[in-house]
């Protein structure tokens, strides 16, 4: 027997050397309750079966990942679990799941880019994982430290690195998601959530050096996004009943949507995309326009990076306002209207050349001016996300 | 070597009496992509090691699960494959699914219930398929036979039936769901998809011919659902961030969030529950009033059945109408409000004692009532749920 014996358990481990499962077991698990993971200690197991890459020219947008994935699990009792790196693979889930049942789900959507030098980049990381803490405490998920979940995709994204294409325009997306995983069907707080992260190399949104303008269909019958609601968080219920209104655009011809707004129609978001216009204002002072974030509109990265860009240029105003249908139609039938164009990460921009509007079609003559400013946005920003051009904007692998 | 030798694979086997496959062969297999699955296809797979029951007691909301439940997978390729009833279980999910990403999910909610001759029964199920096939639809999810899922989940039910509690006013409480197993990230029509149902038995919700009343908070600023979104349909998106006004509501005191729309402050819902309000109109008459199907309420099982039976009473006015808070505070004032009550599947009628609004608590003198229109709802309405009275509209299990 050993000369512990007869002392409590918990204070015999101590003796024994187990210090911190002894303490755990003496002072009750509230009090090492992990307000946070820590990349430091990341555990990772490595793919032993790494999938060929897809040829570059075949990528499509979220159907190839990679060969690992992170993964983060949370609960009330526990707190934050440690980070694991692991082969990729399916997640097996409680069936009464409050992310399959109530939408207890967020997400993030960055990329990361090789440059010439071949080191690879990330596009100001930290204003996703800002936005993704947002989104957590909206949808009543545990918040983490910012800082910790970066330094784990960045490890991720070390670990897969094979996986960032080299050819011209294509990318690393990453995808950082969190769900509740509450195996209960009360409409409560979730006491179990996972934090998990997928990659996937993706193509080129438009073929080199050419912009493919897109067609909106704009229909007030169909609002994104509305006051008191969770329009500026990344949450999948913003996403799931869009689908239905995309396939409604498609049968009109149009292969996007104009989100309206009110019954003044203001004019929201494109697609899942941020929406700028670039105009003569009715003093006839160029100016480009953005909604203002105020609550129905997503505070995208590369909204705020053209704001950023355009007001150091200082060529032109740079508005963040409401804009109605009547006034972009006034604008249009004076002849003021330059360009329009969506902003996102999956195009950096994208330009618009028709919407159709209550039984009418408005050629928007964005590609016939050039479109200057589109072009000059993607060609900086690109510069920026590729490590073309020094910034600060961006974050080593 | 057989006779056919030679022939052509597919034909070959016609002549060896695989008509089905053979034709499947030479004709393609989109000729026989199942539009619907059958229950007489049913696939079950029994639970070797069955769980022990809870103590009817203990029974606490959506905690508790059967041994089996159903599952029917769908692809755009195939159509629908054969229903399955197997052990209860984890779901294995591909971590792009977009059910987690986009919340491409839906449910539904319903009981049955034990009579005092043990037999089971259902209450209105057709009115859920109903509302699931009209929430797959702007889900973007594939459209089903409703009378085909019924017949599935009466038979899981069946397979189940020791689950269904005999303690009074317990019942089997029926999560039938549909999730986006799409396994990419593209927000599109999703072309994989998982039909799944499971069961558990849920306890009282007040105790024997007691009523708890709840109080409210009416805070403007925060909007379940908005005109040209999707709170008509039983989607996840409208649940998720509900949670978050829950606790803000809890913070003030209050015991369930009412849900108001517009600029006028209109009453919409009460918690997960729709809302009545009986009062005396400015006319001095009784007046039963729940708001109207007008995009923004969902059309729930027990709001119907309520309307349907106070119209065959007879006794008082019906209305589904819009009601303000200017109004019904006016109404206070008048002393011309009776009662007011949630109503929904988990507590059929639900009263409520007060509502906190703009700074300050409205007394709403439900309980001083009897409430006596709330207690005969419940009284009915279980009376038939639970077959101590005939009806039609429950279903044999």
């Amino acid at each position: 027997m050993a000369a512990t014996a007869g002392l409590p358990r918990s204070l015999g481990r101590v003796l024994r050397g187990r210090t911190s499962d002894a303490l755990i077991s003496l002072l009750g698990p509230q009090r090492f309750l992990s307000t946070t993971f820590k990349a430091s200690d990341l555990q990772i197991e490595l793919n032993k079966h790494p999938k060929s890459k897809p040829d570059p020219k075949d990528l499509v947008f979220g159907k190839y990942f990679t060969d690992h994935m992170l993964m983060i699990e949370w609960s009330q009792e526990k707190g934050w679990g440690k980070p694991h790196i692991k082969p990729f693979q399916n997640l097996s889930l409680h069936p009464a799941s409050s992310a399959l049942h109530y939408s207890v789900e967020l997400f993030e959507g960055m990329k990361a880019f090789r440059g010439p030098d071949k080191r690879i980049q990330l596009f100001r990381p930290m204003m996703n994982m800002n936005r993704m803490l947002r989104s957590a405490l909206r949808t009543s998920l545990p918040p983490f430290d910012k800082s910790e979940l970066l330094e784990c995709i960045r490890r991720l994204i070390h670990l897969d690195q094979d996986w960032v294409p080299h050819a011209e325009a294509t990318s690393l997306y990453i995808r950082p998601t969190f769900i509740g995983t509450e195996p209960s069907l009360g409409v409560a707080k979730s006491r179990h959530a996972l934090l998990y992260v997928i990659l996937g190399p993706v193509g080129a949104y438009f073929a080199t050096g050419t912009f493919s303008p897109v067609s909106l269909l704009a229909d007030p019958r169909f609002v994104r996004a509305w006051m008191g609601g969770v329009g500026d968080c990344k949450v999948g219920g913003n996403y799931g009943p869009t689908i239905y209104v995309q396939m409604e655009a498609a049968k009109e011809g149009c292969q996007q949507v104009l989100w309206l707004y009110g019954d003044d129609h203001q004019i929201t978001e494109v697609g899942t995309m941020n929406i700028f216009v670039l105009w003569k204002d009715q003093q006839g002072d160029l100016e480009l326009v953005t909604p203002p974030l105020n609550g129905i509109i997503l505070p995208g990265v590369i909204r705020q990076s053209l704001l950023d860009l355009a007001r150091e240029w200082g060529e032109f105003k740079v508005s963040e306002k409401v804009i109605t249908m009547a006034e972009l139609i006034q604008g249009l039938e004076e002849n003021r209207v330059k360009e329009m164009f969506g902003a996102g990460t999956a195009c950096v921009v994208c330009p618009v050349n028709k919407i159709f509007y209550q039984g009418k079609n408005y050629h928007i003559p964005t590609m016939e001016n050039g479109p200057e400013i589109a072009k000059r946005f993607l060609k900086e920003l690109t510069d920026i996300q590729y490590g073309r051009v020094a910034s600060d904007w961006v974050y080593p692998v």
